[in-house]
Formats: structure tokens, sequence, C-alpha cells
């Protein structure tokens, strides 16, 4: 089962970096770019719908009996437990504008649970994966989530969406602040869980995330060494998930001030 | 006068790619980089040292009698009314943590005003560069600020420093949240100025910078077409300024919210 596993990890690295690859041809390329909103502050763009079918096609091709879900197109019923979720370009708001953070992310899901997760920003070529029990890795070097002890020592990424409440990102702003912290928002949320699980950040947290945005991460996160508040692997999936995620050592600090923040 | 100016400012932009390529070699080689505190959530590294060291050097051998000031180093009194005014490394928290938006400034200012400013990113190897009634380029090719009419339309750059009220910061995002927009900070100033520029974001704001995190991309701003909140030329470059740039369409928007937010 981990040999297969192991397969289906470097088919999913390989397979962001070709995708990588495709995204940058429509980036570099913008003022022809097609663009659509999906809602306030939600865009998308023909570079994302292609990059997504290039992807499903290559998951059709050597896993045609596992599962799809991906942010663009409709869901596709598999047979294996196997589902493959995947954001083509994660920081669409940012690859439309031409800000080179975003990135592809492929994660692997069996039975709910996260088994392969694979983030990769085109722009600084830097490939973040892990598989479950195998570690995380940057370009092929392990790892590690941060160690830091206090909200002082470092930066919280955090993210907006239409479906959490912008009164509850302002109180979580404020508390991190309150605790000597700093917030970053760079509008990848998958690259700044990227970077919680490599230690450039303390931790990511927000009120929800869509799992193709974040069961890439959050399997990084752990692989890493920190700690993740756990989905519900029977609805993750289909319903996304509140995030929290962050180094073992603040982590008891991030759910405090998220369970302050978040409140429905 | 115009021709002297297209000298520094070509010699400005070959001097932030070299300064960031010795940038590079000390981000490439974490592990073995020295790093001190100089205040809460203020660090300096061997790199920030080292870099500014190479641009003064740089500096003071094509234009022996012009002023320098920079962000790790004593002033240098200048005899011919041109200060060049640098920071090695804005963003020096991401550098230090394996982030790679952060980026190498150099803006020349004649008697307080600024007449070039180069922002170069060495980890996506973007250049902005601009000259006073030049106009403003990325990697050559002129740039625009955003000609969005409503914060709505995008995102607006802000960043926190120690010199800057934490509350009102938070009482700043309350208020772009409010309209229907969203705060960017990927914790590199000079970059987000950059961002504003091209049109990545709305604009940049922010209750205090300092010069040399700020007058390259105020310039930058103004010269692709935005508005600038004009800085003291008396003032500017001992003590900082206020900085309040975007869109010609969004900056009355952004200002009326500065204003609300700043208070003293």
């Amino acid at each position: 089962m981990t040999h297969d596993l192991d397969d289906r990890m470097h088919f999913a690295i390989d397979l962001a970096r070709r995708a990588g690859e495709l995204g940058l041809k429509y980036f570099r390329d913008l003022d022809n770019l097609t663009v659509e909103s999906k809602g306030h502050q939600d865009l998308v763009s023909e570079g994302d719908r292609e990059v997504e079918l290039f992807i499903r096609a290559a998951v059709a091709a050597t896993y045609p009996n596992d599962g799809i879900v991906g942010e663009e197109h409709a869901a596709v019923t598999g047979t294996t437990g196997h589902v493959w979720v995947i954001d083509p370009i994660d920081g669409t708001a940012n690859f439309v504008r031409g800000i080179p953070a975003w990135c592809v992310v492929i994660a692997c899901a069996r039975d709910g649970e996260t088994v392969v997760g694979v983030i990769h920003e085109p722009s600084t070529d830097e490939t973040f994966h892990g598989r479950l029990g195998g570690g995380a890795f940057l370009n092929g070097k392990p790892i590690k989530a941060s160690d830091a002890a206090s909200l002082s020592e470092g930066s919280v990424g955090t993210g907006l969406s239409n479906r959490g409440s912008t009164k509850n990102v302002v109180v979580l702003l404020t508390l991190i602040l309150a605790e000597g912290g700093v917030f970053y928002r760079n509008a990848s949320g998958a690259l700044m869980l990227a970077y919680a699980a490599s230690g450039r950040l303390l931790g990511y947290v927000e009120e929800h995330m869509n799992a193709w945005d974040c069961l890439a991460g959050m399997l990084l996160v752990e692989e890493a060494g920190g700690t993740v508040l756990k989905a519900d692997p029977m609805t993750v999936i289909g319903k996304g998930t509140r995030v929290i995620t962050g180094g073992r050592n603040v982590f008891p600090s991030l759910q405090t001030l998220c369970r302050q923040a978040f409140r429905d």
C-alpha cells in the first residue's frame, strides 16, 4: 500500500510541475487572458479551467477508476476509494493581476483521509510534497514546521473568503497583534499552508477553506511535525473545513485565538 | 540633466541586480546565516549588512561625492545634492525565514525629491524601475497603476512596523473590508509598492515608512500614472513619511480611510 502511495506521490509531483508549466504560459500572456467573476472578489480565468482539464485528463489516464474533485469543473465519482482533490491555480486573484504568488495544488485522499499532497509554485520553482507517514519535503529536502514557542516570534498566515465573516477576520487579526504577533496574507491559502509546513510562517488559520485549497497543505504541516485541527473525513471533501495549523508549540495559542475569533 | 539622471537610473538598475545576486547567495544558504534582532519583530542579517556594503562601495566608486543613506549603516554626507537611499533587503523577515518575497531597493533623491527608483526581486527576477518624468517599467516594459474605480475591484497592500500603531492598522483593515475591499500583506513594503505601481494592487498604504523602504516605490507609482501623498522633501530622508499611494481613481477613497485610521 505504501508502494502504491509512493507511486501516486511521484505521479502528483510530476503532474503538478507540468500543470505549473501550462499555468505559466497563461500567466506570461495576461493581456490575452479571459477572466470571469464567480462572485465578489472571486475570479476564474481560462488558465484555471484549462489547467484543471489538463490535470483531470492525466489523472483519468493513469488512475481511471479514481474520483476527481476540482474547483472549476464537476466532480467525477470513482470506485477505488481514492479521490484526487485539485486546485489548478490557488491564488487566482494574484494570477490574473500578475502577482507571481500562485500555485498548483494536488491532493489524493483515501476514504476522506489525505494520503498525498503537492503544492507547486511555478514562479519560484518550489515544489512542496508529502505522503501520509512519509514526511514533508521542499524540492526534495525535508521541511519542518516552526518550533517557535510564542506568536511574537514570527507571522501567522490567514485568508479571506466569501464563506467566512470579515468581522471574524478582524477579531482574529486584533488578537494576533495583541499577542505581539504579525499577520501575513499573500492571497494564496495553499501557498501559505506550505509556508507553515516549512516553518516560514508560524501557522496558517482560516475560518473555512474548500478541500482543494487546504487538504494538501494540511497534510504537509502534519508530516512536517506541526499540528493540525483534524478535518471530518466524512464531510471535508464535499463541504470543506475550518483550518487551524501551526508549529506544535504555537498551535494551542492559535487554537485559542481561533475559538475567540471564529464565532458563528 | 536628464542625461545624467538616465545614467544614474541605468547604474541603479544594474547595481540592484548585482546586489540581488549577492543577496541570493545568502538566501540559498540560510542554515549558515547570522540573524540578529533589532527589536520586536525587527530583524537584520549578515545578508542585509553585506549587501548594503556592496551597494555603498559601488555608489562611492561611481558617484564619490553623492550622499548615501541606508538602513543598516551610518549615513554618508555628500556635496552634490544627490543622496542614494538604499534598503539592501526589504522584507528581511521573509528573507531570514526562506520566503522568497524580498527585494533590493535603490532610490536616488536630489534635494529631497526622488529622481530614480529601482526595486528588484531576485527570486522572480522582476526589476521595477522609474525616473522622474520618464515613466515606470517592469523588466523594461511600461507599467500602469490600477484604473479601478472602487476598492471592491482588488486588494490594498499594507504593512506593520514598530513606528505605527497596531490599533490603527486594525481600524484600517476594518475600513477596507467594509468597502468590499481586501487587504494584502506579504511583508515587503517596497515590493507591495511596486505591485501598486504595476496595477497588481489597487494601492499601498502605511502609517509610517522609512525613506529607504518607500522612496523608490512612491516614485514608481507616480510615474505609472497613480497618485501619491507627497512627502515633505525637507524631512522625508531623515524621518520617513506617511505613505498613501494608489490608482488615481481609488486614491481619494484610500486617503479617506487613512485619515480615519491613522489618528495619533
